[in-house]
């Protein structure tokens, strides 16, 4: 039951429709899924051939030692005070969130996190057969957390974390820290562990303060912290992400979980770790070009009529509203039904990543992983899109 | 409180007395892991070095399209009828077990195997909250199958499925045609799901003819076949597994776990799926090499006063049973108390491999993946040790 019930998330549901427009000869711009097409620093690849041992046993299953040590080096050029020992390697961060959750909840507990939220959340929450229980956060003020009172509202007796993707996925929100400041109050009050998915913590705009939920004293016995290096590096094919915390017993409970699994693949880990060496430079680049994107999709929507939006502040995501009432059947009949010069776009449904919410309905996850000239391209097919299905009457 | 009651598996409990003795200088001899010390055909590495995008994006959730290609072209050339579509490429044999158990049973549902069985599949159970119910088997038939009415008996209307690992992870048994037509049999009349975990196909010795579950005719909606590159190409550190079936419902809710945790790594991918060009001749040497193993430890063994022990058929694992009382006390005292010239060598210890049993405390586990000459200073270590052990009178 606990499979059966499952939905595949909003950003890959559309993909059959998108398989088959692609061998119809239609080009498809994806904007539905956050994967960057920026290339990966080559110490990653020239770490991964200089690899010489033909013999490949499992790794140590809490990681490589290189691999954490250069995770918790990272962690602290961030002023985050993570060593070696408490950072475990992980298979992606959908590996770290799964074990997170399967450690702080029991069945039936509940976790809190905004609405919307990352869609795949659900996918391990319904695994779990974990509640989600939602604060609402909207397009209005960028998606902003609300007030402590309004977060309290929907904490329970069962409820035993907060979950925050910061800077956010899907709405580009980056929490001040007073935003921050907010839910560490909250989860003192409540006696909840505090799950900070911060994957998207290089992608944050117009030189705006980040703050890590790591910077905050007095946490340390209920903070873990989820990374990855698939959006810092733009190596999502690697797979290696990590869980964090100076909680002991957290710790050594998910010891146990990576002992089960074995081992995270051996060659990522050493193309993972030569990332870190990295030049400073590459972040650098990679962030105007991200700024420059996240311009040009903003200037290219407002122009559209009838479509509403906000300027992210962060990660590579942008949620606006749009003048239909479906936007699935908007996102699916691009696919399917219209093209401009054997060319169309991909988007992520919006609904999919509310909870009992109509809310979504009429939005749509735009990840700006594109660069300018296509976002450009796939902005005038939405905008001719939108004009032809409105048409339609559907 | 799933992971709180989780164990480390006796494969790696004692991990951290190796450690400890190897800080102090001593060489362990690992017997304890079924990590193959045979190198990795040149194609695997070859592959990912070859690989020239810099852009690396996820892989498609079910998996490279060549890499289920070349999954379903092996299993046609060992005649058995699955299909590109038919599987999914997963983390290890691990995740695709994980994958399989939490969709065939909801939590308190129960799941049949062997006892011993394969030390992780408990950490697996535990997590998932199903009821593991096990038949017995036994050294002094080389742990072959019990009948149909014993494998019967341990049947309850919360069964859902049977999983067995052939050959066998702990024992070294090898189950004839007969022995898995009782398994098909069982599983038809009281309509289970078989799990079959047939990692170590390749690993079968003096030329006995192997039946896969796969070339079993009207099982095709039951049937749930793990696999995995690890011990076929000694590919560990790789950790690319895969699931198949010909259930297409089953292959749905597995379509969806694969959504979840988005993809399995890219290179790791590309590394694999040239494993299976590589020369047949490799299967050979790499299987004769493992018979002299097979032959070396099982003669050692024998030479030690004691110690019973019997010829594996497959595999690489053999489980003695040692004149002593506690194996779990005499293998961690091997690490912190004992060396011959500064050479000790792991075991594990062979309880962790029951279930409610008392059958495995004078037995351990010896993964035969060292040299022959590793392999005798291994067993004249374990001698000696014995000797001392047993004058200890602990």
């Amino acid at each position: 039951n606990r499979v059966q019930n499952l939905k595949i998330s909003a950003i890959r549901r559309l993909s059959p429709y998108a398989n088959e427009a692609k061998e119809r000869g239609i080009k498809v711009y994806h904007l539905n899924i956050g994967a960057p097409d920026v290339q990966v620093p080559e110490e990653y690849f020239d770490s991964i051939s200089n690899f010489k041992d033909r013999v490949l046993k499992y790794a140590p299953s809490p990681g490589l030692d290189f691999m954490r040590e250069a995770t918790a080096n990272y962690y602290q050029s961030k002023n985050i005070n993570i060593q070696k020992d408490e950072v475990f390697i992980t298979n992606g961060a959908s590996e770290a969130l799964n074990f997170a959750l399967m450690t702080v909840g029991n069945p039936g507990d509940e976790i809190i996190t905004s609405n919307p939220f990352y869609s795949n959340y659900k996918n391990f929450f319904d695994q779990l057969e974990l509640t989600m229980n939602v604060f609402e956060t909207s397009e209005e003020n960028g998606f902003q957390l609300p007030s402590e009172e309004d977060i309290e509202k929907v904490i329970s007796e069962k409820s035993v974390a907060i979950l925050l993707s910061n800077p956010c996925n899907p709405t580009g929100a980056v929490y001040s820290k007073d935003e921050i400041q907010r839910i560490v109050n909250v989860a003192k009050r409540y006696d909840l562990y505090i799950i900070a998915d911060e994957v998207y913590r290089e992608f944050v705009y117009e030189g705006l303060e980040y703050t890590s939920f790591g910077e905050i004293e007095g946490i340390e016995d209920r903070l873990i912290l989820l990374d990855s290096i698939s959006k810092r590096f733009g190596a999502c094919g690697a797979r290696i992400g990590s869980i964090a915390s100076k909680n002991k017993d957290f710790l050594a409970q998910i010891n146990k979980l990576c002992a089960g699994r074995l081992a995270v693949p051996t060659l990522e880990q050493y193309g993972a770790a030569a990332l870190y060496s990295a030049d400073e430079e590459y972040f650098k680049e990679v962030n105007e070009e991200y700024l420059k994107r996240r311009d040009t999709i903003y200037e290219e929507l407002k122009k559209i009529e009838g479509v509403e939006v906000y300027k992210s502040k962060g990660a590579f995501y942008v949620m606006p509203t749009l003048p239909i009432k479906d936007a699935e059947d908007f996102a699916k009949w691009l696919l399917t039904d219209f093209n401009v010069d054997g060319e169309t776009v991909m988007m992520a449904p919006g609904d999919g990543f509310y909870y009992n919410s109509d809310h979504g309905k009429n939005q749509v996850r735009l990840a700006f992983v594109l660069n300018c000239e296509d976002i450009k391209k796939a902005m005038r097919i939405l905008a001719l899109g939108l004009k032809e299905y409105q048409s339609l009457e559907r």
